[in-house]
């Protein structure tokens, strides 16, 4: 049987390592330095802890990496330099150059390289609809560790790169747009013609991106990171990356809102933007 | 009986000054300079050709400036310059500060200043649902040239700039996003993943982008103009301006479709995205 490796278990992480667990593989995880609500959710997803990152290159054939965008590199240098010579996959929200740049770095280093790319929420049910896209060679090897789990794989490319481009030119409408509609609204807000923005706007589509423009505020500390993975994936096409170098912006200002318990409602998240210092 | 000014019949001023002459207003347009289509365009639409700006400002006791936004200040200036005094109204697409800027020039030189905001296509039909937002003190003035006609009229506020800011911010999500989608496809087919995007956004979502993206390369050469606005308005807030800096660089690269008699397919404007200079 393979073992496979997880980094790391944080809320899309220990989703992907329990669908993984669910079809009888071995995941293994290293919780030296992770705190508790993090070991907890690691054990509740089935995962073994194997303690250090250093047992963790040892005793696997396959490494998943899923981590917020600017953590991928380092991630991807400190299992390389465990002498990994498995199957790594890189399935972090991150621009497909970065992608190529790791996977030429880890192929040099003596690993194999998989292209990741996951769309959708947490893969806690089938029904959830989450995607993992892959390309590059060896991508039905990890297509094969999720057959018949919660987490849908489709292989798309040879190319490394493929599942990261699809990633980002997808999350470049969803959260883009939002972080656009957040934006127009602080601005209507600031020139006092919001009322009237929402009546031309209509009670339904007002009302929707009030929704999406509020649940994404508890998310919005780790989007900063992945439009700026979007804006470099726009630049490296020759497109204008500005449209995300602003939506990173918009999703800094929101970052605040990190620890709430409670969704917050439109007015605050309006004056969080008109008063990002505050 | 009061006479209006119309600066200028392009495709929806002729609409804005049919609208009014169909209610009974003696309309009046300069010809001076102007093609022969926009001659044309004006009498079908029921305007009176007084010649040269300066027999219409001294014939009209009311001024409607509706032209492309980076005209709107000059168009203002000359009228100023030629001693007007009675009612001027800007309904161009221009950034608050900048409608501020023009009403308090006008002002000082002697005229009365109301801020118009069109939202929708030309007003040919009362279906077309048209609406023309006014703010300033001398609003309803302007509201009443088009009791019952086949432009809408609202007057939201008494302050200048709150029609503009209307207007601003309702098309920096109707035309930003539509840029926006644009971009994205163009990214996507660089990186050779379009199709699978396009599975994973749907066909129906797919089509309507198609849609939109395609039908808009038309206007695109006057959009850029409007997005500089967009992207002042947003500065002006204290929000960033760069989703609109980059949607005017999109559809920058796309006037060049300015003349030509049928939408082009999802593929020749993807391709001028990809080579603007071609």
């Amino acid at each position: 049987m393979t073992t496979v490796g997880l980094i790391s278990p944080g809320a899309m992480g220990a989703s992907v390592g329990a669908a993984a667990a669910h079809t009888g593989t071995t995941v293994v995880w290293a919780s030296t330095g992770r705190s508790l609500s993090t070991r907890e959710r690691a054990r509740e997803s089935g995962l073994q802890d194997c303690g250090t990152l250093q047992n963790l290159v040892a005793t696997c054939e396959i490494i998943l990496s899923v981590c917020p965008p600017h953590n991928a590199p380092d991630v991807a240098d400190e299992v390389a330099a465990f002498g990994f010579s498995g199957i790594y996959l890189d399935a972090n929200a991150i621009a497909p150059d970065v992608t190529r740049e790791i996977g030429s770095t880890m192929t040099r280093r003596g690993a194999r390289f998989v292209d990741g790319g996951i769309i959708g929420g947490p893969a806690w049910k089938a029904e959830s609809g989450t995607q993992l896209y892959l390309s590059g060679k060896d991508a039905w090897v990890i297509a094969d560790i999720f057959e018949d789990s919660n987490l849908h794989t489709s292989v798309i490319s040879e190319h490394i790169g493929a599942a990261s481009a699809l990633k980002m030119t997808f999350a470049a409408y969803t959260k883009g747009s939002t972080a656009l509609l957040s934006a127009i609204l602080a601005v209507a807000e600031k020139e006092g013609v919001r009322a009237h923005l929402e009546r031309q706007w209509g009670d339904e589509f007002t009302r929707i991106t009030h929704q999406r423009v509020t649940t994404n505020t508890a998310k919005a500390w780790r989007f900063e990171g992945e439009m700026r993975e979007i804006a470099a994936t726009f630049s490296g096409a020759g497109l204008p990356g500005d449209f995300h170098e602003a939506a990173a912006q918009i999703f800094a200002d929101l970052s605040k809102f990190k620890d709430r318990d409670e969704t917050p409602g439109i007015e605050e998240v309006i004056a969080a933007l008109l008063k990002p210092s505050s």
